[in-house]
């Protein structure tokens, strides 16, 4: 049995991460996918199964070394009793979400597991001496990056949209863009189209900041000073990157459809047209990192925590994601393993076995 | 005859605007809805059916005034030759299309014409020492506004969209935005929901600046200090406005099918969903003027300029918008020309006359 090993953390208990878990491994079909690896707690599993008259059932294993395959495995990581108290922020809900974190980066650096994909935590309620962090991407990339930087990429059916800024207010956004920046998401990008969606030369668009992209400099310089030499550059160095696009246009037009993805300036002006497409399906992916790690990209929904209504569609796309794009890496490093050796044909050269190597249109 | 007289700019004679007018007119079925007057040279308009084959009719008349049903009317503007080039910027274009627009608001002003929909001038064209203007519409705010701050409504079939600040960097949107500016925003819209558009109670939404609605501060104060202060002031003054809402949520849940009109704060944030749900039947409305006017949504278009290729689409419902708004406007005065005086039922009063006057339920 060599089934992908996808390790989820639980989230925030008071949230809907356990209700589109347990929902999305009722089906058996998501059991032949992979070899899914609850971080969590067996208590609060048991009572958002109750409380919401599921049918999952999960195994307790001591680690996911032991997981079962065509079971859902579940990792005690909550010592202590964790209360459950639906759509509230509380400080228990956010030390037991955290240590389900910390849990499954631990088995994931002991290679126990093969990517991990997050239930939506609590920003304010997860928020202590040892995590300080804006949210779960920015945790990764500091305890699994290696030194490499995150790119946020969210994707739906129909597009992908990387984002070169993100959590940012609009005061804010230009001030932060840089040529370097820039250069540095596009080509995170790139190799991750590249390696995780197995795409061979990606296409990529890249929006401008401005309303009618700066019109030439009346309504912003960016587009001249910074967007537009960062694309330059890039194409220079191969990548097939195009733009800076005006976005109304560029998503009005159909054009998104051209793309292997899109490069965004700011959150809504990737969000807004990626939620409109399509709300339910949309999965965030941190994009750059040797880990593979994918998330719903929805919030703990505190609202309808604990109704039995929230979808689980986002989090099983969320799971597809992540699986494909272990498939993806594990293709991409197979073909690459054993490079034939580039061989020239030498036109003054007589020896037979250069002769023999080199191709015909050589 | 007393069909509605709509004036037409006929916009940069290098673009896609005499084509699309043309186009639009082709069909008998567009003057039977209102009485066309162009604003033009007919040299031009000659040039341009002939160039690309089109078949509309027009005759040439001296003003508005005198302006034959059942036709298009065109009132020569132009007293010099005007050079047509495809697709060129040009300050003899840029002329001739000013001229035109100088003709429309004095035919205007005349009473001759009861609406003008502006075919699109090239802005770096038009530009001169009498037109200082970033577009139309600060042209006629400060022509015809009568002191009146005019209010950019662009609509198509599914939303309107209002927004708070048009043609602006994103850098400099959050230091534009203040709480009276947008009350006076929500209150102008809501005037002309009702005025223009026969909608007795609107329902407004007014959306967030900031990503996730400024995560209450974590993401920018501008909602928590100027966008929900005056949204909760015009709902105590009896406005239906609702928000400030995170504009990716509201798109991506179909939330604005609910409201009448969506305040949005800077262009991308209502272009990109608007242009997305169709892309080539938007129409821009200024409203909050006395005068209606209205134009399609796109620009002069100098790619495909002399082609035969325009979609008349969005400019024929320009056309639409004008004619509709025009009777509404008109209904909405014969309704409130002489209202029933409100009359009081004064318990303690014995006369006769004012009970008689009551309602059941006083």
């Amino acid at each position: 049995m060599n089934r992908i090993k996808i390790g989820i953390t639980a989230g925030d208990v008071n949230g809907v991460g356990y209700e589109i878990i347990l929902k999305a491994f009722e089906d058996a079909g998501m059991l032949e996918l992979c070899t899914p690896v609850l971080y969590g707690s067996p208590k609060v599993a048991a009572y958002h199964r109750k409380a919401m008259e599921l049918t999952t059932n999960f195994s307790i294993v001591d680690s996911a070394e032991t997981a079962q395959p065509e079971r859902l495995n579940l990792v005690n990581c909550n010592d202590d009793e964790v209360k459950v108290e639906f759509g509230t922020v509380s400080e228990e809900a956010g030390k037991a979400a955290f240590q389900a974190l910390e849990r499954a980066v631990e088995e994931y650096r002991k290679g126990f597991i093969d990517a991990i994909v997050t239930a939506p935590v609590c920003k304010s309620a997860i928020r202590s001496d040892k995590f300080q962090f804006p949210g779960h991407t920015e945790y990764f990339e500091h305890e699994l990056g290696e030194g490499a930087k995150a790119l946020m990429i969210l994707m739906n059916k129909f597009m992908r949209v990387a984002l070169v800024t993100v959590h940012e207010p609009i005061d804010r956004v230009a001030s932060l863009l840089g040529k370097d920046m820039i250069k540095e998401r596009i080509s995170t990008l790139d190799n991750s189209l590249k390696r995780d969606f197995c795409i061979e030369i990606p296409r990529i668009a890249v929006l401008a900041l401005n309303p009618h992209a700066g019109e030439n400099g009346l309504l912003g310089r960016e587009e001249n000073e910074i967007i537009q030499p960062a694309v330059k550059e890039m194409s220079e160095e191969g990548v097939k990157c195009f733009g800076p696009f005006s976005a109304d246009g560029f998503f009005g037009s159909g054009d998104y459809s051209h793309f292997d993805a899109v490069l965004v300036m700011y959150h809504d002006q990737g969000l807004i047209p990626l939620k409109l497409l399509s709300m339910d399906e949309g999965v965030n992916y941190t994009a750059g990192l040797p880990l593979v790690r994918t998330s719903p990209d929805h919030g703990t929904a505190f609202d309808i925590a604990g109704k039995g209504v929230a979808s689980p569609e986002s989090f099983r796309q969320a799971v597809y994601s992540a699986i494909d794009i272990v498939r993806c890496r594990r293709n991409e490093e197979a073909i690459h393993r054993n490079p034939l050796r580039k061989l020239y044909f030498d036109r003054r050269d007589d020896s037979d076995k250069l002769k023999l190597d080199a191709s015909d249109e050589a």
